[in-house]
């Protein structure tokens, strides 16, 4: 075994490896402000492209597959042996910032590369994975390309369409390279039970850490959610001086129905059981709201988050009064359109206690922490393959141009997973 | 004076004339839906050029005026005598009705006509008025062209930008025939001492004459206001995972705010006291946000009425202590933006027992009744002219393409004011 000194100090010689990659990811797609990496668009491309070229400059191993995600194995003295996969999507939002996601390609980079200038060999392949189309945004579906590559993909998903580009994602998967007749015929690239683990790094997403003083997370949950990405409420325009028993106000119909769930929330907040509520989009129709126009129409998302599968379904079953309530109140039709959700992801309780071990052997100070976020982690787990993630502090949350992740911490972070790697691929 | 069978039967004659404007008006101004007659745009001009027409038409003698207001005079015996002014709006909101506005010009031509067929002559001229720039959503200033005829228009509105078009008032006035440097120095049309009286005849904008089965009302009292036509609120866009305690969502901060103006309402409301607020605009940024964004950005207009004054006063005192509240308690700040207000409209209390005493006469049943919206009138009451106003039944509120004035209703409100004329003018 490597001795954690030396370890330490073979990660910490990536550092300008890992500065550069960052550097050329953030100046290649620009977004001012923040960067866009649009799945299954120019800005993901561009994260494929960086990310092959590097593996390919160092000797790794690149395959593509059908969803057009980017695979760089170190070969392993049996490839046969269920390989170690780590990795990352390099998708983001628009006008995200540079870390989210592409932390974890860059990290399984510098984790391979540290190991192999220490002279080890692995036994089994051990691969960094750039995975597609991981933010939801864009195609309203969750997990794109891991649940392509696992062959769990949901029914329907393939004919989604882009919020944007309104095209279909088998045409953006297909104009990126990709194959969606086979992705159809459910045929899968990775078989779960050929894969060791899936260990993924990623920036927090809240500033947990920042305000406990930690630089590394090890993750105990990734939640589960419920989503209707495209709601909305249909009440009557009418003019500002409507009497209020006259009306069928749509934008204070929403209002209502906002303020219950936050209420739902607060509730569970003051229990102590972590949930999150988010109407991301919150808006009266732009072509018809006027200062003088009681608004009828109102359009929302929201998404519900939360670690326990129990909390989610009573929730979620708590709606159908709040809606009929304020259906009679406001004299307004709601319309949640289509429900989409994700598992809870479990995290495997074996990766976790040896990256436990790993930060105290390295003098790492790691906390536990359930993640806020979504991760592709969660797809990994719900097909069986045993998952782990770490989270690096990061100042300013994520999804917008402001993520701030020092390459410290980020180091700290790849040493623990260089550890573990060590310890269960050689 | 005329029997009041007479004038019943020498208004109905006026039927298809009044049908035949109205299909002109809505034909010339499809907005798809509804109709569009935009505030001194394409839509506006034509309505001001099918109403001069047909006062041409019946011999009247037109006038515009810097405002590029068009005034229809039946000439009296006596012209230095003040004169009767009737009339209403000749624009519309985007995607309105028909009637809302243009009612009150058609009503004027139908009453001149009736009195005319009966061989009357006034003593003092008899306008009709065509107003410009009532719908104050185009420049979000109140009562353009009737506060630009008075000399009244506040300082600075010249300079204002219509929401889509983004050219100032000024200019848009211009390209409309009118003369904007004119109403700089204040160059008045209309002398208030000079004014007998202003007469608007409106469809009702409230379902309140359809519920309590009149077809008429005589208005008791307009709304004044106060508005915040682009407040926004700035929060941080954050991953839709965010904890709680860090967040700082412009969209749930709004909710609260929205929530708290409408507990307010409802205090009114069981104490039995008219007031309306509308959150006519109330959405996140449409460029930034997302099904997986915290919304760090939201913006809304709000307009907030009542019949008097001091209600007004101590709803808006109360503002700034919800700000404060949110603020804290969401980590945003608010920025209400530019402030616009307009005073209480009072009505004058003869003309109202005279309308009342017409109606009586012949058997129009006519029922008390305050405007829930703002109206012209009230600039002419505000400046000293006797102001008071009739409304029209009117099935499906305004500011919408749904709007429904029955005939025989409007013709019952054309009877009252043509009573209410010849017993003044003649």
């Amino acid at each position: 075994m490597v001795a954690p000194e030396v370890l330490k100090r073979a990660i910490a010689a990536q550092r300008e490896m890992a500065l550069a990659l960052f550097a050329r990811l953030a100046e290649g797609s620009a977004g001012n402000p923040g960067i866009i990496r649009d799945t299954y668009g120019t800005g993901e491309n561009f994260g494929h492209e960086v990310f092959a070229q590097a593996a390919r400059a160092a000797g790794l191993d690149i395959q593509r597959d059908a969803a057009a995600n980017t695979y760089a194995s170190w070969v392993g003295l049996d490839r046969s042996r269920p390989r170690i996969l780590m990795g990352s999507h390099l998708d983001s939002v628009a006008h995200g910032g540079n870390f989210d996601g592409a932390a974890g390609v860059v990290a399984g980079l510098v984790v391979i590369a540290a190991l192999r200038e220490l002279g080890l060999q692995p036994q089994c392949d051990v691969t960094v994975m750039g995975v597609r189309a991981e933010e939801s945004v864009w195609f309203e579906v969750s997990y794109i390309g891991s649940r392509s590559a696992l062959g769990t993909l949901p029914d329907g998903a393939l004919e989604n369409r882009r919020i944007d580009t309104e095209r279909s994602l088998a045409e953006h998967i297909a104009a990126c390279g990709g194959d969606p007749e086979r992705l159809r015929r459910r045929e899968r690239f990775l078989d779960p039970a050929n894969i060791r683990a899936f260990l993924e790094l990623h920036i927090e997403q809240a500033p947990s850490l920042v305000e406990a003083g930690y630089p590394v997370a090890i993750c105990t949950g990734i939640p589960g959610n419920f989503r209707f990405p495209n709601a909305k409420v249909t009440g009557r325009h009418d003019h500002v001086g409507t009497p209020r028993r006259f009306r069928h106000d749509a934008a204070m119909a929403s209002v209502a129905f906002a303020k219950a769930l936050d209420e739902i929330w607060a509730e569970h907040e003051a229990a102590d059981i972590p949930v999150a509520m988010t109407f991301g989009r919150f808006h009266t129709d732009a072509t018809k709201h006027g200062l003088t126009t009681v608004a009828g129409a109102f359009h929302f998302s929201l998404d519900v988050r939360a670690y326990d599968t129990e909390v989610l379904a009573k929730i979620e079953a708590r709606l159908p009064a709040i809606v009929d309530r304020i259906e009679a109140e406001r004299r307004v039709e709601f319309d949640l359109g289509q429900r989409a959700s994700s598992a809870v992801g479990l995290v495997d309780r074996d990766i976790v206690a040896g990256f436990t071990e790993a930060a105290a052997r390295l003098g790492v100070r790691a906390m536990p922490l359930g993640s806020p976020a979504s991760h592709d982690s969660a797809a990994f787990a719900a097909a069986g393959v045993p998952s782990a993630m770490l989270f690096v502090r990061n100042e300013n949350g994520s999804h917008n141009p402001d993520e701030r992740m020092e390459i410290e911490d980020f180091l700290d972070a790849c040493a623990v997973m260089a550890d573990w790697v060590a310890h269960n691929a050689t």
